[in-house]
C-alpha cells in the first residue's frame, strides 16, 4: 500500500479564511486568526502532544485531533510554518518555534527556495530543507516514513500546492463558526477538486469537522 | 420592534461558492451548481411551496427551510434572480421563472438599473422595480411587509450588498458538503462583518445549517 499525504485539523473559518488579514512577523495568523485555533489547543491531544501536563477535553474535538497523530511517519511545511525567517538563511540558529524537543519525532521536510543542511533535534525529529520542489518532498517524505504516512503541517499555500497536483489523499478541515472578514484563503481556484474527493461533516464540541477523502 | 432583513437557505459549497463556475443563461447556477440546492428541493417545505403536491422530507433540513416561510410580508431580490433579460427591458413579457402564480404572496422588490412599471401577479404577489438602490428597496419592502420581515432571495451579490452595507440581521447558509472549485462567492472582503454575528451550527440531514443572527 502506497504512503498517503494527509491533512489534520486544519482550522478555517466559516467564511474560508486559515488565518486573517494583516499577516505579519508579529501577528503570524493574521487578525482574528488565533480565534482558529483554540479549539484545538483545548484537547488532551494537543496538550498531550505540545505540553508536559496532559490535560484538556476528550470529546470529538479531541478524538478528530487525535487522528492526526496516528500512522505519521513523516511531515512535510511550508517555510513560513518552520519560522519567520525570509530569503537566504542568514545563518543556523533558527531552529523552529518549537524549543529543542520538537513534537513531531520523525523527519521533516521544510519547503524553501534557501538549501541548508539538516538540523537534527532532541527526540527524533529532523529538519530537512526542500529546494527543489513539492515533488521531491514528497518523494523524500515517503522514503523516510518507512511506509506510514506522510503528514502535510501547512501552511494554506503549501496545502493548496500539493491540492493542485492531486497529491493530497486525506484532508481533515475544521470550520470554525467565527468569520474573519478577509485573509488567506484554503479553497479557491482549485478546479480539479471538484470531484476528487468524498466529503464528510462530523459535529465537533466547538467546530464542525470536515473529512475529505480521495475518491 | 423595527422589521427585520432576513436571508434563508442560501446554499454554499464547501469550498465556500454559492453558485457554480461558467454560470450562462442556459446553465444560471453554473457548473455543478445546482448540487448546492438538492437538500431543498428534497424538503416538504419546498414541495409545498412550490409543487402542488406537498410531499418531501421533514427533517431538519425540512424544518430550517420552513424558518424562511414564517413572518415574512415582503421579498427584496436581484435582477439576475428574477430573471435572465439584462440591460433595459424589451418588453413587459417577462414576468420571473415563477409563472403566473408566484410562490411569494407579497410585494417582491426587484433591483434593477431599468425602471419599469409593477406587475401585479396571481396569488397575492406584486413585482416592484427598484432603481435607486438598496436603501430604497429596503424601505419600500419593509413599508410594504406591514411589521412583518423582509426576505432577501438572492442572490450572492444582492446579499453582499446589504452585508457590506451592514443591514442583515438574520442569515442562514446551508454548506453543502460538496467542492465546485470555482465559481461565485457569498464571503470575502467583507471586513465589517467581523463579530458582527452570532453563529449557531446545525447538523441537518444532507447539509450543515449556519445561523447568523446579527448581535
Amino acid at each position: 500500500m502506497t504512503a498517503r499525504l494527509r491533512v489534520h485539523s486544519f482550522s478555517m473559518s466559516l467564511d474560508g479564511f486559515t488565518a486573517g488579514p494583516d499577516q505579519s512577523l508579529g501577528d503570524p495568523l493574521g487578525v482574528g486568526g488565533e480565534q482558529l485555533h483554540e479549539w484545538a489547543f483545548a484537547t488532551r491531544t494537543f496538550q498531550g502532544v505540545h505540553g508536559d501536563d496532559p490535560s484538556g477535553s476528550t470529546g470529538i474535538d479531541d478524538q478528530m485531533a487525535a487522528k492526526g497523530e496516528v500512522g505519521i511517519g513523516a511531515t512535510i511545511m511550508g517555510r513560513n510554518m518552520f519560522g519567520p525567517v525570509r530569503g537566504e538563511w542568514p545563518d543556523e540558529s533558527w531552529t523552529g518555534w518549537w524549543g529543542p524537543n520538537p513534537p513531531f519525532h520523525h523527519a521533516v521536510f521544510v519547503l524553501t527556495h534557501h538549501a541548508r543542511p539538516p538540523v537534527e533535534m532532541d527526540g527524533g525529529t529532523t529538519f530537512h530543507f526542500v529546494p527543489d520542489g513539492i515533488e521531491s518532498a514528497r518523494e523524500q517524505a515517503i522514503e523516510a516514513a518507512g511506509g506510514l504516512d506522510v503528514r502535510i503541517g501547512g501552511g494554506a499555500d503549501t496545502i493548496r500546492q500539493y491540492l493542485r497536483a492531486g497529491l493530497v489523499d486525506v484532508l481533515h478541515v475544521a470550520v470554525v463558526p467565527v468569520l474573519l472578514g478577509s485573509g488567506e484563503r484554503l479553497f479557491g481556484d482549485l478546479p480539479g477538486i471538484t470531484d476528487a474527493f468524498d466529503v464528510r461533516f462530523t459535529p465537533g464540541d466547538a467546530v464542525l469537522h470536515v473529512e475529505m477523502t480521495r475518491r
